[in-house]
């Protein structure tokens, strides 16, 4: 069976990297899989066409095993056409129109999420935020124009310095932002009334994955009473988790934070570099999805609503074959 | 109507303990019900047929009132049964296809709960635990195989020593394994990197009943930052705590605190000897089941999805009337 | 369209206060769309009458727009209305008969809610109430006909002195009680066993919305390890939180909690006498409702179930358009 | 021996409460030693001497038992006149001018304290404070002088309302003081800075005895991060806790809490009306003596500096023999 | 220059441990300078002398060197030679009264921590004791002969059960005392008014090292806010903690915990076997010494007060070069 | 009276900056009041020379005041000086042999703290400090070379790197090192046992102001149980606090957190840039001083010790006067 050259070109673009950032790769996979539908030439059988997809399914996914969103995308029109039964022609319906609703969703996602979680920012807010999350902003950036935001802490977040990014984008709306070093998060603590940030994934007990030091912001949060929220679209949310994978920690390269010539001059400079860090759920009040204000415990229930089917196959092995490479049957 | 033989046996059995273990005790009120199906001997009356099961369900509960693995057994497949709809002949196939589900799930739960929990191990994990486990010993046996243990620290849970059998198990899979006394779990602490505990009974708000001590080694857990995980099947999920049953504490005889010739000499020996404690929901990390990861606050969704309609019916006084003395209608 | 005169003499009453109380206001709204849905005179088409029904729905809900009851028996009944088809006779049974089941299942849900909750209250118990909470007072009532209860304090609660009507209820069904000044609650706590208070509304996050000083005492429990226990029927759990909006917190008169005169003699006197505060969902060990107990992050499932459909149409700005003045659209 | 007899009339006004305030009745005792040995007309025998101003000691003491301040200006005169050797004139001038400096440092304390202590104070400062206390109001007051406060929030302090002796004092000197009821401190802790209270009584081991609801007002900042500071002259620190004495707890009557009317129509009224709890050193941050900023754990440092000599014979039983009905011996 | 047989023969009975107990130890001590000093038959010459009595202070103290009562009492005595000046005949009764004044006061001790331990005990308390400590039992047994002790949980303190001393010891003075596991501290703890137990040693920052399992004791008392108190006579402070030193853990034998045919049976029986752990003063509400009760972060004063000028020497290596291995010199 | 050229050389060398580090400062302090002694020419009168001593003392401190360590070491000769009584001459020595007291002793308490601390340090440790600090070096080095260190996690401290110094000086002393930057401190606290740091000031109550980022390491350490050591010499113990003086945090330019060209580039880039941050007493377990291991509760302790005398004459704004322009006088 032959695979569209569009769906090849996309394969490789999210493998290069030349499509890049969580909501973009999700977009393109789901994009990728509705071409694939469209462009069936196979047999007028719906096995052969059930079969044809979950290869296109297998490709796509294989480009990045590491990102969440990327086989959340597929899952999701996958799972769809798991529940579905017809013929070819309806079967290619459902797959066209759950890929087109993914990235309906998607794009509205973090407007949505900005709607959600400025209704929950107080009057006269003094908001601190860490690193740069599109969702985050988009929460701040809808309560200021509300009027409801006095300032914003935005850290330097080292070694990327993404900080700077949260502070050019909040500025360009106008946002009132002063920018801190990552230390200078319990100084100032006991001034914020809220705390917001994204999230890279979130797992199955509802702990969140994201940039490096979130976990400490919540922390030093939780000391002073402040409440952190959480923006994040539903597609972060990890079914693997609950099978027990651990999200993977990805460890950057020692000279993000020591010089090069510091390593040229020194034998055996010891850097450790993690990218992300783990915040537990007792330190988040809420995650706010597009689908609503959740307590992070209840994260399950997201991956229930989203991948209901695709999860009882996980646990069975079957989608989970494919998408996972460790399995409950091995 | 008649009771099988067969079936009487079994209820004898778990009366006189001959069949002991909350698996083995659950898989035999299941055999049971089966075997009442299949000897079914009364009228072609779909109505007939859900009588009579009613009245072997109660029989087999009333063996053993307490052991929530007993109840939850029945329940699951009188649930199912209730639910379905259908001739004499079809109902049977319910119940017995019902029950042989609920028996296979029931020996391949410790299996699933060793990979998935084993997933959760991280790499040269100092583990603890306390009392003796199946599901928790199969996290541990399973991620050692990984490669991904280098010490377990495992209590003598006195007044039984049931961390002898512990430490006899996981020494026959070649972990290595050090024994420490109750009172010396603090100080060991700070080295370990996870606790993993087995639960008798999980309530509905997330608590977990276990062996007396485990909410201790919680609290010492919690305090050092390091991550409690609970071990269980699904059946230790109980659905009487949904309406507000209080789970039974047992208490044992003084003379597995004290010496006998003690209890002989002085009048008055006061002893308190209870067999298990409640670990609240916020110190632990997440429950293990065969089902995948999920937050204590979550253990509501386990009930929904076993017992969902049987919930009604408890709410309702319905089954209710039938397992528990108490009902809301009284 | 017509509006019968029934109803809006219930729409009268509920404004002008005449018609008081969670409860009360809540069987009066379903009272009013049952009334409305007999008399409907319109064309006999199935979308005209649905139309009709929002007009009432909206005249109801716009009485009291800051009680949680009372949206959520409209919500309730116009949800069933909304997942319902069929003919005009049809519709209407249905918008009958569900406003019958709110009412009486408003009407049980107190003797329902003491019974679940007096299961969990512990032999020989000294329990705390704050303010004065119906479904509070069954638990307490109900355990002490159980012989469970041994003392209850009961702190005053300025500025209104409720305490003083839990003091008196209390005391007719002869539980003894012992009134407190608010302050006293951490002088007293290491004698309590169990707290049990009310609520107003609750959060999608399980945070508690309650009379002023319930967060207090919810934290002086938490240190002293004392359980808490919130009791509320499922319809104050506020589906509008999901979309994060905020509780409204009501300001009440300086008067009550400074004297008249001083306000005459001094000018600038500054007084904040808020109504209610906010108790996070860590300090809660569970909720009591009618339909069982759950740990307060699971809050949303209790939405799922009641208002799953309208949960939908308020996201997407449909009802949601109707019940609140924002929407997601705008 | 003759007791002169405008001794008798000090220690009749300190009886008859004629003389109130701990301030006050501490320099009255003070002065009453001055004129007892300034009246001495006993033999010109030094011995002679400290047995006649041992009896005053123990007649001032003997009017008002439970007073801390009284007993404290008594051990402080007789500590120096016991630690004195010399001739019967020598040993009138040690007594003399220990109590003229007594009287002195008591009336400088508070103006210290609130130098002191008002340099603890933020700029723009949101202070809590609860009850009424001339130490901690001369800390606000002169930080508001500096410039540093721009609110002071005042409880109302049920059931006596000394809240409102705050708001007025605070208010002439221009402080703006915002009222509210006790149980409102959660509610608005998030906004405050730093709370200044005042002290009854201080323990050996840094606890700090104060009118009830100081504890929670202490507990609740301590979970918002929001520093305490308790302001206490130095004859406030209690010698006799340092031998395990406990600070007795007074109950105030019932009618403070409930109306006169409600007693006498029903039977059986209970009431518990503490007026002090305790707040243990964890919660407070620093203690503002007029000899400088302490921690609490050094409280036994001012019991060790001001009572020295008398410490040792409290232990011995000596002094202690005279001073508290229990001593070491019996 | 000459050891008198007295000496020696009191040495040898505290190396052999026929004298046992950190208070006889102390004393024989004290005993064995005193009996050195009376017999002392060198030169008239206060150099000698000093010098003589520095030898038989090293030999005494190198009889057992982890007992930290030992060295106490031997640098109490040689702090007040150190300080005192004048002829032979008056250095020599220095040390004898010194010596006598120590054995007088240790005698004292308990019954004196008893009375003042006791006053710190609630009225009808419930009071929990770990392992067996004599000033702890004597404090219990004081406040019970007072009336206010109702009941006692005392745990069995595996693996060498002194809890059953505790027990008997308790009994024969008519307490009630109810024996428990140790691992169901926390399941009682809610009921329990006080801890009390005793200590080993303590340290300059207040930690206090006991009986393996007291820190869990504290952390447990510490989650339920009921105080803890450690009863400790003053030579129970470790004047070697000052500049460092470790409290040194003895770990005792495998077969205290698990049977000696299990080692015959296996081999690399594993078994981690601490006789004591540290309890951080942030657990611990006071001290109760014979001198009075301080909080723990006052541990420092009492050894100043008691070794002063032995500090200074221990600091700059004088009397430290003799007591202890490691100096600051080195 | 004539100020000799050397003491104003030293006063200026300090105000240029040309004499930097806390202690050197100090050194050369003492150094110019020795000088000063030495080279007085005026009348043999001892007031004059105390007159003489006064000026140079104020003339000294004036040259950089917010450094504690500068009017320590002026305090600290002062006050001998103050203590003592005698002609010129002998005023003279004393104020000579202070100062060089000071100054060995200064020089010593590295080398001194280094010992004590690394007593404490636990064999094989995991050791993790922040920013540079000598004496916290001093410990780890120290240590290491016992062979109880095998790893150091460095943070390195933005935005000035002073972490790449202590990397630098860690591994020359062949240390192990790993550089992490300050965000992932929480990520790998779990597997540190213990941290230490250095201060730059210590406050009366406990307190310790140390770099930006400090407060957030003891938070940290304090939530996984790790426990926290401050190397401090003595003389970073801060008189002025005593009487409420809070320590000034000096702000840093934004140009160390964003660069240069941004500024540029926007108007209103808001920068907040703390050069410190306090760490409550809490989070700290004790001090490590040349004098010895202490709780930072005790911190007044060595105030008393170090400057009993001057903290009298501070307190009467005598040589508070002198010493800080605000005085409880005015």
């Amino acid at each position: 069976m032959e695979i569209p050259a569009k769906v090849l070109e996309i394969a490789e673009g999210i493998k290069t990297m030349r499509i890049r950032g969580a909501g973009r790769i999700a977009r393109a996979a789901a994009e990728a899989l509705k071409i694939a539908a469209e462009n069936y030439k196979g047999p007028n059988d719906p096995g052969e066409f059930r079969k044809y997809m979950s290869r296109i399914a297998n490709l796509v996914i294989s480009t990045r095993p590491t990102a969440v969103s990327l086989p959340n995308a597929v899952i999701y029109v996958m799972y769809n056409l798991g529940k579905a039964s017809g013929n070819v022609e309806e079967l290619k319906r459902i797959v066209v129109s759950t890929a087109e609703k993914f990235i309906e969703e998607s794009l509205n996602a973090v407007k949505k999420i900005g709607m959600i979680g400025a209704r929950r920012i107080k009057d006269n807010a003094v908001v601190l935020t860490h690193c740069h999350s599109t969702a985050a902003a988009s929460v701040i950036i809808t309560a200021y124009k509300m009027g409801k935001i006095v300032k914003v802490y935005s850290t330097e977040t080292r070694p990327f310095y993404q900080g700077r990014i949260t502070y050019k984008h909040l500025s360009e709306h106008g946002v009132p932002v002063t920018q801190i070093p990552d230390s200078a998060v319990r100084y100032i603590m006991n001034e914020v009334d809220q705390v917001v940030v994204g999230a890279d994934t979130i797992a199955s007990n509802g702990a969140v994955v994201n940039k490096i030091g979130t976990s400490q912001v919540a922390l030093v949060a939780h000391e002073a009473r402040v409440r952190v929220f959480v923006a994040a679209e539903t597609y972060k949310f990890s079914p693997a988790t609950l099978i027990g994978e651990l999200v993977p920690i990805e460890f950057r390269p020692p000279t993000e934070i020591v010089p090069q010539e510091w390593i040229d001059k020194h034998r055996n400079v010891e850097v450790l570099n993690p990218a992300f860090d783990v915040t537990p759920p007792e330190y988040i009040d809420a995650i706010i999805t597009e689908q609503g204000v959740i307590p992070p415990q209840s994260a399950i229930l997201v991956l229930l609503e989203r991948f209901g089917w695709a999860l009882e196959k996980i646990k069975q092995g079957g989608l989970g074959k494919i998408l996972f490479e460790e399995t409950l049957e091995e």
